[in-house]
């Protein structure tokens, strides 16, 4: 059998009772070390929490050697650890479309992801559109697809949970030509650094899906014993030094009910100035007014 | 302290560790009760497995006598459990912000909600629009604001979560005018209603924002040991048997990845069959094709 379980978001003692229950008795336990990390645990607390010596898993190992995961899983228990939920931002289907081809069994533990944990900004998530990804741009990438789907948010008034980077076991161009496995420290983007790369874009594009006064929630280590929220507009944002990682980044839409409005006032410094903003910022995408239809006139003279 | 505490989805032991353990060291334990059901637990088994007695608490006291709930949390610690998680798909954001005017500090302990689990059927979590609930439609009360919704989630390709009516604790119009405290059975949307329910204003509105060929995933019981999945359209699942309760419906999008209809192929009875339905779906709200710009010509003779 094949285990996937979620790890929840930041301490060792997220994994539920049944997860924790499920990693004593598997034979091999492998940990997905690439997408996400916990924030107050990591290897060598989580191996004396379980008892049990993890292997971690790179993006080469689950995505190229997953039979190597699977191996012997027709007979053997095996864990697959990841961060959050196995279904959440970064999903392994494919490596559950693999164990099914050769005949292994599958069964999921869910556990609390950033995809509805962010329910704890205030906002609430029924309210919230489609998910976009922030990479770090380069001098020369600037991927902006994202764009694009903030838009489509916005225009029907909904929330925006903005995903930021994480580079994790990542080469500089200069080691992967000269083929040295030599690593990057890992990096995290930070609420500034997402902030100015969406102004970036909107100052490229014009289309005004969003302005450098659209308010959002910074969500900081989320789940962990910091966690730390700040709503501010997108400018405000560019300046706030948003701590250690973890971070995402919502952006509201123009749906904002008065209970959404009232829990982040906790998170502000004015409260009237946000008030402002977010009403500004209702102005786009407003619907037209509604015009009860007039009977016809003739305006002819003749 | 007020503790939030997300139980999951199913088993007394998908709470978390950390959540157990904070379970057990509460003075009051409160159990929210009248919008969600733990489906392999119940109040006895809960408080065999914590070892603690539970309070349940039904909208009333939630919602009035939320004074009472927090009374003493200054100083002791106070736990209100949730099934899934304390910001899923019913938020208690007013249960906090009393808190927090009465000074109490809050702490929440997340878990998985059917808002990040459904992502176990295979769609991706990240291409899911906004949230629309439907309940049980009587004789003369058929609201259908969630229409406008899935029109506008589909409008722009996404997928649609579809929580489906709970009703624990209602009263019967008679009984209620009679002032007698008896109480209906608890009743639980089952997949064929709501497929029925969805044609049926699909049928009086006619705005085609989807039609009973729309292909949907029924998801029944998700996180529980006889979870199952039903990946089929509108009309089929109106004759679907789904069994015990819980029940969630997933409406797709036309933004169907390869990998996406891949998965749901494990659910489908005749894989050709579905894809055809999918890909006669994905006609609506189809972008127009891409035109290149032409050069002016000069159609006139003169």
């Amino acid at each position: 059998m094949l285990y996937l379980i979620g790890l929840g978001l930041s301490y060792e003692s997220d994994i539920t009772v049944r997860g924790l229950e499920t990693v004593k008795k598997c034979k091999r336990v492998y940990l997905e070390a690439y997408t996400s990390i916990l924030m107050a645990a990591d290897q060598a607390s989580l191996e004396k929490f379980y008892g049990r010596e993890i292997i971690l898993a790179d993006r080469e190992l689950v995505e190229i050697g997953s039979d190597d995961i699977l191996a012997g899983a027709e007979e053997d228990d095996i864990a697959f650890l990841v961060v959050g939920d196995p279904f959440g931002a970064t999903t392994h289907t494919d490596l559950v479309i693999r164990a099914r081809e050769l005949g292994i069994k599958v069964e999921t533990i869910h556990n609390a992801s950033v995809m509805n944990a962010v329910g704890a900004c205030g906002l609430q998530l029924y309210q919230f559109g489609q998910t976009i990804s922030l990479v770090f741009f380069t001098d020369s990438w600037k991927p902006d697809s994202f764009y694009n789907k903030i838009m489509e948010n916005r225009k029907i008034g909904l929330h925006t949970l903005i995903l930021l980077d994480i580079k994790v076991k990542e080469q500089s161009i200069e080691n992967m030509a000269r083929g040295r496995l030599i690593y990057e420290p890992p990096r995290y983007m930070d609420i500034a650094t997402a902030a100015s790369q969406l102004i970036e874009i909107e100052d490229i594009r014009k289309e005004q899906a969003y302005t450098e006064n659209t308010p959002c929630v910074a969500v900081s280590r989320l789940g962990s014993p910091t966690q730390a929220f700040k709503a501010a507009t997108l400018k405000e944002l560019t300046e706030y030094d948003s701590g250690e990682p973890l971070h995402t980044l919502v952006m509201l839409g123009r749906q904002v009910h008065d209970l959404e409005l009232e829990y982040l006032y906790q998170f502000v410094q004015d409260k009237a100035k946000f008030k402002a903003f977010v009403e500004q910022d209702q102005e786009f995408f407003k619907p037209p007014p509604y015009v009860p239809p007039v009977e016809e006139l003739d305006l002819d003279d003749d």
